[in-house]
This record gives structure tokens, C-alpha cells and sequence, in this order.
């Protein structure tokens, strides 16, 4: 193929390493100029693409590239924005393919989960069908770690670190107080639907009897008084009791049992099955209980990272461009284990097509029988993926994180694209 | 003084570098053999004392010791217990009595914040008037940070250095994705009464328009007109918006805001002021929010201590004892500011009569006009006991914190003592 410009796009709920991918993509373009030229960057993703706003990543100093592996967030936006089907929202393909061609763009790279492979899918699929193919290979990226195919999504082994290292914080804390103060302290996490970063949470326990004593997840029904009776069992044995909680804990129902929680206005409380709990617990069996719903904190935390978990997502981004100049299309690059211990893994192709809309669940054998806690073989499977420590450079005694230039390429096109957001 | 043994006790909320504190007060005491005997520490602070639980902490190797500098939680024990006075609850100081002459401890440190240096105080005074006088140095220690007289308390730069990391990570997050999702971000921190640990989030911006864009403290009265205006202005001004709010806000009656908020069951909310926020600016603008609440993994965060804070926890830990031996009693140490940039202090003596009980509010000068931000005073005062990083050593990817072996010394006393916790 003629050189050709890139595009590349951040997409949906960010992580703490989703930048560690970015930095892998245009640092590997950079060193293929026969092939790409410019790497253009969505403004908020796929949204830049259709409104054609583009920065020109080639602005961005070498020294600030590479600062992207040690910065959370979306360096470049990142959005909440899934592209319909073809056939009822072929104008947006269209769109896109326009704008892709006013700038000379053969390369796309889409940075997200299950959906963004999708799109990533689908705009491979247009612009074959339209006669201009771009290349398009996904990168994944989830904190929920629900990707098929990939041994695990980067983003997850960071969330995990940081859920298990602050469970462990805080159960020092709670075991320490606990004749006088707090009995029961309870963890919220993130994962609505799948109990990963729940299940990451037993990290923290090293021996029988460590916190986290109970585990809440999102595939096994929450039953009152078989919970209350598990807390009950465990401050008789250890004096204290920790538990760490999915927010997608359902009821035998299927409602969530955040759901039924209103503040004093009336107002459905947003997010927070933890404050339910304990109060659950408090009304119920009259013990004090403290609660903490880090929400952001969880997935945004690049302090505690894991250093597998930034190499890994470094690697995909640098594997998508390699797969790309190689003629790969429609692919996504995926982490394969070839080992637990020691932890050895590498990247293969994953078809888009067997990635996209497809949701990894918890395997049953994960959780032991009683619903509260996981087997020994979700440890082995856990267990390397926090493995590593990534502290990012400080400055003033905090996190010195790289704000990019971010210019945009001036327009070549006269019309304008409204996208409802 | 002929050699005595030392009673050592670790009271009130714990911190991230309490135990610091006892490595230093034990290695020193193991530096001084001919002075003091073996360091009792109390299980769960003053209770020990009281029913005769006293931790033989010479069972414990020098590097377990040594591990306590990195290690959160309190090693022996906390607990919040205030002793009276000593005219309604002579015989509980009399029982300390009894126990300390028992053990012949004459050396009594205890770790806390305004209300553990009244105790050692009392035993102080008790002792001497019962004619067996035991030399007792308090040790300051408090997330609040609202200790007298020393220029700042042990626990207090940690929790600024995590609660300003966490808010720059956190808005990193929302930045990336406010133009499709979240646009508004509040994060809860501890504090009641004074606002310390709140204004320190104003560390995570470096410059004009960063966030934490508005800061809600208890020691200005919340008006909810003011406080929606000024998200309206940030939102417009920046796209998105991101809250410190402190748990003990208060509106212009005195009243707690998050004291109103109730759940489905008619249960007050235990703690939660942002939640309440969050619904009432979902409510009267319409914006979507997130909301993060850290509880304890805001103060056991010893992940991310200051190196700083760690080392003055240990400083204080190491001159208690120093003090003691050169027959100084009744005093704590206290941290002394000698030099904002660089950053240089020295450790001085606190008459304990002019700390007990009382407390170092928030300056007015460290607050803004319009309430909702912090000055450059305040700046200066803040931003060294963030700095440096002290990072624990890890296995398997986590902090590796210690855990005593807590072997109890022999009782010696036949009639034992009950309290009611």
C-alpha cells in the first residue's frame, strides 16, 4: 500500500493505561514512515472522525509521547458514541469515509471494548464496500475485562491492583479498630454486569481468614439472610468483616439492589449499593459499618498501575500498527497466557469478527460454592496480571502527568457534520 | 532514673504512618537499654492498659519492627476511648496505676490526636500525685491535622498526597469523556469539623482552570443557589467540573447536608455528603455526576504516603522516647516549620497542657473570598508535606505490610478490670 495517514481513537470508559496504547500506536507509526504518515487522533473519538476534528499527533514531541504511558485518562477525548448499523446509519459510514479520504487516512485504529471493535469491524466492511478499504485493527481496552478472546483487557490489571491493594489498606485499618469502632466495612466496585473487578478484590488475602471475607458479585443472587448470616459468621470468627461489592449486585429478581436507594428529596440515589448494605447491616444485626465507593478513583488510579498491565496495553497499541503495515485487516491484536507461573504471554490476531459485541463472563468455576468467595483457579488466573509496579515520575510530590498540545489539523471540507451527543 | 519498662499505646482513627511512629519509639527504646526495659504495647491503645493486655514487643525482630515504618493500620490495636476525668473516674486511672507498678513500667507514650494528649497528661498528673510518678510523653497523630501547637500532625501530608492524586487521576478521567458522559465529579473526604484534608485536593491543580474547580468546606456555610451558579460558570467555562466536598459541610442552620439523606428503607445514610450533591445538581441542572467516596482508603493509604509524613511520624515516635530519657515528661513533640522552600523543620517540645484538647482550626486566610478555594498562603503551607515518595516493598504485586507476632506478656495481676466499649 501507498503511505498513508492514520487515524486513531480513544473510546468509551477510560483507564488507567488507555494511553499506554496510544503511546504504543504513534510511537510505532512513527517508525514506519515509509507507510504512515500522519497519525491523526480523534477529538473524543469517533466523534473527531465524523466532525473532522483531528489532531495532528505529529505536533506532539517525542518526550511527550512516550509521557502517555505514565498518564490516565483519554489523552486524546474519548466518548460514549456507538455507531448504529450499516444499513440505518450508513450516512455516518459515509461520513467517515468522506473524511478519511479528504485526509488521506488508510489506517484506522479504534481503542476500546467489545463495541469499538464493532465499529472497527463495520468501518472496515464500508469502506471495502464504498471501493477505498482502510485497514482497521481494534486495540482493546477494558476495565471490565469482558473482551472475548484476548487472555485479558488491558486496563483491568490496574483496576485490580488498586482494588486489591486498597481493600488491604483499609482491612489493616478496620482490623485494627474494630473492638471500639468500625465492625464491618464494605467496598464498592465497578462491573455492572460481569464480577471482575470484584473477584480481583480477593487478591488482597494472603491466608485463610484475610479480608476480603465476602464477595458480592453481580452472578450470584443476593439473598438477605444468607449475607447476614455470612457477616454474622465471620465477626464471631475474626472480630471484624470485610466485604467487597459488584455495583451490579442483583436480587433473585434481577433488580439491581442499588435500585431501590433514594436520598431525601425522593430522588433515586445514583450508583451505590454499599450505602444499602450497611445500612442493611446496621438495622438488621446493629453494627457499625463504614463504606467507600472509590467509582473514578478505581479506574483512573495510574499511581498504583501494573506494570503488566502497561506493557501489555503498550503492546497492543504497537501490535495493531505492526499488524497494520503487515496487511492485516479487520483484526484485533489479543494477549494469549502461555504461562501462569512464571507469567509468560504474547500477542496473536483475533479476527474483529470474533471480538466484536461479544461479552466474556465469569467463568462459574471461578467462584466457590457458597457465592462469597473464588477458587483457586481464578487466583492463578488473577494473580500475574497486578504483577509489576509502573510508578509514574512525580512532581511536587504528586503524579507528573503529560497535557499534549492537542492541535488540530485545519478542515478540508466545507461541509459540516452534526453529531447528537 | 533507674531502669523501667514503657508502655506504648496507639489511639483514635488510625493513619497510613501511625505505626512509623512506633517503629521509631521502639527502635529508640532499643537503643537505650539501660534506660528502659521492654516496650509494652497496649492491645487496642489505653484498654490494654486497662485490662492488663499489654504486647511484649521485644518478642518482635528488628525487621518486623523495622517493616512497621511502611505498614497502615495501628500494629497493637486502636481504639477510641476517652478516659474521664480523673475526678469521676479515679479508679480507672488507678487500675493504669496498678497495672504500670505491676509491670514496672515507668514510661508511658501514647500516639493520638487532641484527646490522647489529655490522657497522657492525666496519667501524668495521677501518678504523681499517687507518689509513683511515671515520665509520659504524648505522640502527636491525626488525619485532621487539627493538632495544637505543632506546625502539622502525622497522618495529615499522606492523606493530602492521596486525596490530591486521586482528584488530578479523577479528572483526568472526566476531561477525557465529559463532552459524552460524566460532567460533573465529586469526591468526599474525611474532616468534620475543619477542612484540612478538603483544601489539600487544591494540590492536584497546577494552574488555572485544573481541577478540583470547587472546593466545599465545612467552615463556610453551604448555600445551594451559590454552589449551583459557580458548577453552571465552571461547566461553561471548562465543559466539566470536579468537587472536593468535605463530609462535614454544613448549610447556613448548622445542620450537616449529607444528615438529611435518607434511604429506601427510611434509614439515615451513614455518611454522604456528595451523593446528596450529586442528586441536586442531576435535579436543578440536569448534569450527569459521578461521585466518589474513599472513607478509609483515604487515611490507610500507605501506598502512597509522603515521604515526608513518614518521616516525621517516625521523628516524633523517636523523640517521645528521647525526650523521656532525658527526663522530660509531660511534653510531646512537636514539628516545627523552619523554611517553606526547601522545606526544613525541626522537632520541638509541647508542654502536653497546651495541646490537650484543643484544636488548630483552618486559618480564614487560607480560604478564598467567595469560599470555594484556597489562597496561595494556604498553598504554601500545604505543599511540602506531600512531597517525596515512600513507596512499600511488594510481593506478588502488592504492598507487603507486616504483621506482628503479638505475643502477650504474662498478667500479673490477679483481679481483673472490665470495661464497656
Amino acid at each position: 500500500m501507498a503511505r498513508k495517514n492514520a487515524f486513531y481513537g480513544q473510546s468509551g470508559g477510560v483507564t488507567a493505561v488507555i494511553n499506554a496504547s496510544a503511546c504504543g500506536v504513534i510511537e510505532t507509526a512513527r517508525r514506519h514512515p515509509d507507510q504512515i504518515g500522519k497519525v491523526y487522533a480523534g477529538q473524543d473519538g469517533i466523534l473527531g472522525a465524523l466532525t473532522e476534528d483531528l489532531f495532528d499527533t505529529s505536533v506532539e514531541s517525542e518526550a511527550d509521547i512516550a509521557a502517555l504511558k505514565h498518564t490516565p485518562g483519554a489523552a486524546f477525548g474519548s466518548c460514549r458514541y456507538k455507531l448504529g448499523s450499516i444499513d440505518k446509519q450508513r450516512v455516518q459510514y459515509e461520513r467517515l469515509i468522506e473524511v478519511f479520504r479528504a485526509h488521506d487516512i488508510g489506517y484506522f485504529f479504534y481503542n476500546g471494548g467489545g463495541d469499538s471493535q464493532d465499529t472497527s469491524l463495520k468501518v472496515s466492511q464500508i469502506s471495502s464496500a464504498l471501493g477505498e478499504p482502510i485497514v482497521c485493527v481494534g486495540i482493546p481496552k477494558t476495565m471490565d475485562n469482558d473482551l472475548a478472546i484476548t487472555d485479558c483487557s488491558p486496563g483491568f490489571g490496574s483496576v485490580a491492583k488498586y482494588a486489591a491493594t486498597s481493600l488491604r489498606e483499609a482491612a489493616f485499618d478496620v482490623a485494627a479498630m474494630s473492638r471500639t469502632s468500625t465492625k464491618v466495612f464494605l467496598m464498592e466496585v465497578m462491573g455492572r454486569n460481569a464480577g471482575w473487578t470484584t473477584i480481583a478484590c480477593a487478591l488482597a488475602a494472603e491466608k485463610e481468614g484475610d479480608a476480603p471475607h465476602i464477595l458480592l458479585l453481580p452472578e450470584v443472587a443476593f439473598e438477605e439472610g444468607r449475607f447476614l448470616a455470612k457477616v454474622t459468621e465471620t465477626l464471631a470468627r475474626y472480630g471484624h468483616c470485610v466485604i467487597a461489592a459488584s455495583e451490579g449486585v442483583k436480587g433473585k429478581d434481577g433488580e439491581f439492589l442499588s435500585a431501590g436507594s433514594e436520598d431525601a428529596f425522593g430522588h433515586a440515589q445514583l450508583g451505590g449499593v454499599v450505602p444499602v448494605l450497611a445500612n442493611m447491616i446496621r438495622a438488621k444485626l446493629g453494627f457499625k459499618c463504614h463504606w467507600a465507593l472509590p467509582d473514578y478513583l478505581l479506574r483512573s488510579a495510574r499511581h498504583i498501575a501494573s506494570a503488566t498491565d502497561v506493557d501489555q496495553a503498550f503492546a497492543v497499541g504497537r501490535a495493531a500498527v505492526e499488524f497494520a503495515v503487515a496487511g492485516k485487516n479487520a483484526v484485533m491484536p489479543a494477549i494469549r497466557r502461555l504461562s501462569d507461573t512464571p507469567y509468560r504471554w504474547d500477542i496473536i490476531e483475533a479476527p474483529l469478527s470474533e471480538v466484536a459485541n461479544r461479552e466474556k463472563l465469569l467463568p462459574p468455576e471461578y467462584i466457590t460454592a457458597d457465592g462469597f468467595g473464588v477458587t483457586e483457579a481464578a487466583r492463578r488466573y488473577l494473580a500475574p496480571l497486578i504483577l509489576g509496579e509502573a510508578y509514574p515520575p512525580t512532581k511536587n510530590g504528586l503524579p507528573d502527568y503529560v497535557r499534549l498540545r492537542r492541535v488540530l489539523a485545519p478542515k478540508k471540507l466545507e461541509n459540516t457534520f452534526a453529531v447528537t451527543v
